[in-house]
């Protein structure tokens, strides 16, 4: 392989434009602006965050301030919008040359994805009819972090492989189709999924697999040196595990009904969790020779409990319910860490960097399946009632488990569907993504700073070095070894 | 030293088995599946988490849901949650080349703990008696991660020496003895102790300081040189430090009463801490050539004013009370560093890893004796009636301060007794602990990646270079050095 | 360059006294000995913070406790304080080799200044005129974390530059000023100020530019080895971006108006940080060859929308009028970095280690002409009356406005001012300050570890080898390079 004939500078380098000097700046430009426009013409504050609140209180002699949904859903919107900007973000760090990108990737395609969920979910769940207008409260922002909590899911499994430009476009075409998804699930089908197992994983989950699938790229063993870990980058990592495992509880409770439902959708959630944290540890040291953990499982796995409550976690599962969720959670996710994902990237030509089919895709099914059955086998005359408002309706127990089975085909088929033409749309040769060998590298859209600790310089650079003469070499690359 | 006779690999490797292939599955799962089980037949929604609660809040005359103790609580529940996973878990990172075993075992250890936890103290404070379940709700997980924090305490004075088989088994251990010292301080005793200077501080740190004196290692210099910290490894361990620091005036007030009592807490934890911070610079700086400040200090010596309000900070100390004991906590603390920790390696052959003893036993200690001097002088009628709710009883505010000093001897006497026991137990060849030269080294339980940029190639790897052969050396440490 | 005269070690030291070891312990026990003097003698618990609230709350017909203010806003305030020791302080551990000061010195001087703070706003704000007491509850508390922020913004720009004691110095007089400022801003011009773009952004960024320009070196470009970032280090900072990127709602929510108030500013700044990121991504890409993002643009010009949403957050400024603030903040924070950031520190000799004219200073100066032009503008009369509490007063909205305007001026003035007279006396040879050649080094005032996996080794230490004896070369350096 000789010297790039672009940049004449690393010999790995390519023909291929990854130049978005041009591309980036006008996609963030035109959104950003056709966001304010949108906001101006459709988007004002609810009753709760307008200024009439004190007058509302009023006429609806609401006696306390208390009483604004502000403060049953303040502290939990904290905690899931930690999830989205650190916990997504840093989960995706363990790549020893693509840090800056997965935090900074995540942290553009999650900001602008917000907006555009404002809008779409709005028309869909907000929209006031007596004047058109979309009205906004914390609700409305717990809900725009969960529509790009799927976006992000999405992008664990192109991690690496792809612009920033092509990201912006998966997160537009990503939160339409959710709020779609979303409205048919909970609007049409009544179906409940507080935490999202089927809206937010299982659709997250298969749209990005989809799209992971059809952007294949047969030559990804090229960039094999950087596709693992260091071991700085996997402790950072465990940031973004941490903070998405600690936090699930407010993830799955937060749109929750107030009182009990909040309150054991938190319970639920903290319990699953902890199951499948010890049945990820086991299934890890039990598949490796002399039983050491992998990372990799560590900081994947044991999230799983979380996904698979997403549905049933404010629902009467009962507390042992939630942790022999947890308990088969962990293990199916941590199986598919070590048998799934490679029979994938060999068979099925589907290249997921993060496992999010270990995560996210596998246990938000079970989590819908979960979900079904125990709304189906409902016994408890008042969670009919007070969760799924059966009052006025004619459901019993098992209708209601059909339409919730029927929520997680609605999810599957949109996340397929979804992503194979989303995954057509990114194919198109406009987007500056890098080539084969050159993914996972930092290098390509980042100024890096002249360090070199986190890759081995020496194997890679060694061809650059005059072996001649050490001195030259030293001033090109600190650690690199050089002989007289 | 020759190679070792086992993997054939490692020069330093040794003949004693650290394989939990088979140990560390079985444990996970043993308890896990005990767990479920256990939780079938004992545990149940409390009525503020049950779906009855409209009816409940109906019956008793309850206007608003806001009147559900989640929302007292659940935010500081998760703060005290991001300390116990984030907080403990990252500040014992601080080692060069443990920071997976630090983040990893005390993931693992807690996510089983507050299980058993839940269970333990619910046998001893939730019981129903009407059905006989333990009824849980918000208040009970809170609890659940004071428990194991007593545990995460020991965790850190053998960080490094011992297996996650042995860890499972000392926090097994370690819950029990908790919720029965607790029911003793607490219920029998009647002492205060919201933020657990006594139960939580005084106990874990002296459990596991006698864990760690059974556990005694002659020869663990022979691991010396893992024992130690570099650069970006103290930055991480701050990560820690700083979430314990910023949190801890939710741990102090999380199940603290309602209204004053909450609030009080928070302010008086929140001014002890900022103490806290100016005497440990004080110290390191003054104990140091050229003024110098030590990591050591700063990441572990700001945090005992929190230790120290545990019990006192719901009542009625004042704000320069607080800071008074901030004040001494921060010097205590940091000449326990200086003096006391090499002393009791030396003379009293405890080995510390964390120095446990500066940061939890004694600023746990001194916080009980704070608490019961403030008791025993309490002039603030308001105050016994309120905090120690004195209506009724025939206290007198010295016997309270009796009873609570009765409480620290209790909590000591369960750290030492129970301490002594584990460690026999611990000392069992059966647990896959590492030999003296294997000391806190992640490779023994982790399958690491291949980088070795944090630990010391050259003087570790020399022995396996061919200084003949520079390229040889190339292929196998990439940071070596080679002459010709 | 010789070996240094004085350490006889580092060949790049110099005979400039860095030794605090007297200096340091004696401003840190003096201030600390003060502190509780002063608490002493003037702090007390609010009514909501004492043993008599549910007297209190009897008394004034409250009927539950939570409608303790406590409840309102702690979740808020633990936002706050992760901003203030977290957000800043990982935010400047940018820097290669300064990780240690950055967040070491940023927790010092926090822990310090809250306290100071408490005095000093108490005495303008909260001293209850019937016993002469400060009466402190939650809301002083994050008040004096506000206050503190405006002094982490002025070490912003003196970072690497410092010694701790003129930092603590720095603190001291800055809280004090603040503490006047917004005595005249708040309480005699009865403008708003809810996040600070004037009271603590446009005062902070000020006050430290002038700080810095008073202190500028002129040799600076001695120490330029060190004055950039690494891999991790640049990892470690999107630490700090995030959580302060995150949480900046509750910093601009958490003392405004119960009720819609907090839940607007919450909206309004949740909004306007997303829209900065975009146009900060944007013109970052804009900028560089190949469009590559420049960490420098992300880690702080995102951040812009929360500071220029500081007054007007509270106010009926519209969604898509918060995300016009956003979009043109992005734009001029970044461009600050690319233009002005150079042009002040070439011909103004101002140089700002953290641009914090770009995040702080000029966003501040402009989210107080946005809270200007939004309360002139105001047509809501319930705005007026719930936001401003006009009724009682003869405000016009218009002079309102003018009054706003006034308030901006009040925090220049008192930025550049104070600013000089405190740069005056940091210009002292008393406080330990280090050389040109020795700034943004954790070596001067840190005890290191011995790795020196950070910094270039073998460009800097390579006067140090021995080439003749590779040997003793590696003994020294683990990472050097030697040729026989």
């Amino acid at each position: 392989m000789g010297n790039c004939q672009v940049c004449c500078k690393n010999f790995w380098c390519h023909s291929k434009n990854t130049n978005v000097r041009i591309s980036l700046p006008a996609v963030c430009f035109l959104w950003q602006i056709a966001m304010i426009i949108l906001f101006g013409a459709f988007v004002r504050y609810n009753e709760e965050s307008d200024a009439h609140w004190p007058d509302y209180k009023k006429e609806h002699n609401i006696t306390s301030d208390s009483e604004n949904d502000f403060y049953f859903r303040y502290a939990s919107f904290q905690d899931v919008h930690v999830m989205i900007f650190v916990g997504f973000g840093f989960l995706m760090t363990f790549l020893k040359r693509y840090s800056f990108s997965a935090v900074g990737f995540n942290f553009l395609i999650a900001a602008f994805g917000i907006q555009w969920a404002l809008l779409m979910q709005g028309w869909f769940h907000s929209l006031d009819p007596t004047d058109g207008f979309i009205k906004i409260g914390v609700e409305n922002i717990i809900n725009a972090d969960f529509c790009v909590a799927s976006c992000l899911i999405a992008f664990g499994a192109c991690l690496g492989k792809t612009s920033p430009v092509q990201l912006m476009v998966m997160t537009l075409f990503g939160v339409t189709l959710f709020a779609v998804e979303e409205y048919i699930i909970l609007e049409l089908l009544h179906a409940r999924d507080a935490g999202g197992s089927m809206t937010i994983h299982t659709f997250g989950g298969y749209f990005g697999l989809t799209i992971s699938w059809i952007l294949y790229r047969p030559n990804l063993h090229q960039s094999k040196r950087l596709h693992g870990s260091v071991y700085h980058s996997d402790v950072f990592a465990m940031i973004g595990t941490l903070f998405l495992w600690m936090f699930w509880p407010s993830f799955n409770s937060a749109i929750a009904n107030h009182g009990d439902g909040q309150h054991r959708a938190a319970i639920n959630t903290y319990l699953a969790l902890a199951a499948s944290v010890l049945t990820s540890y086991a299934i890890s040291s039990l598949s490796a020779n002399k039983g050491k953990l992998d990372m990799v499982h560590i900081q994947n796995a044991t999230l799983a409990g979380g996904v698979a409550l997403g549905t049933a976690s404010e629902f009467m599962i009962t507390p042992y319910g939630s942790l022999i969720v947890g308990f088969c959670c962990g293990i199916l996710s941590t199986f598919g860490y070590l048998v799934l994902s490679p029979f994938m990237e060999k068979h099925l030509k589907i290249q997921d960097t993060c496992g999010i089919h270990n995560l996210h895709a596998m246990p938000g099914l079970l989590g819908g399946v979960v979900g079904a059955i125990t709304a189906a086998t409902a016994i408890h005359l008042t969670m009919l009632k007070n969760i799924f408002e059966f009052v006025g309706t004619k459901r019993t127990p098992s209708t209601q488990g059909g339409y919730q089975a029927a929520g997680i085909a609605v999810a599957l088929a949109f996340g397929i569907v979804g992503g194979a033409i989303v995954g057509m749309i990114l194919r198109l040769p406009l987007w500056g993504d890098p080539a084969d060998d050159n993914c996972f590298d930092d290098e390509v859209y980042w100024e890096l700073p002249e360090d070199e600790e986190s890759i081995p310089p020496i194997l890679e650079y060694k061809n650059h070095m005059d072996i001649k003469n050490p001195d030259a070499c030293v001033s090109e690359s600190n650690f690199s070894v050089d002989q007289s």
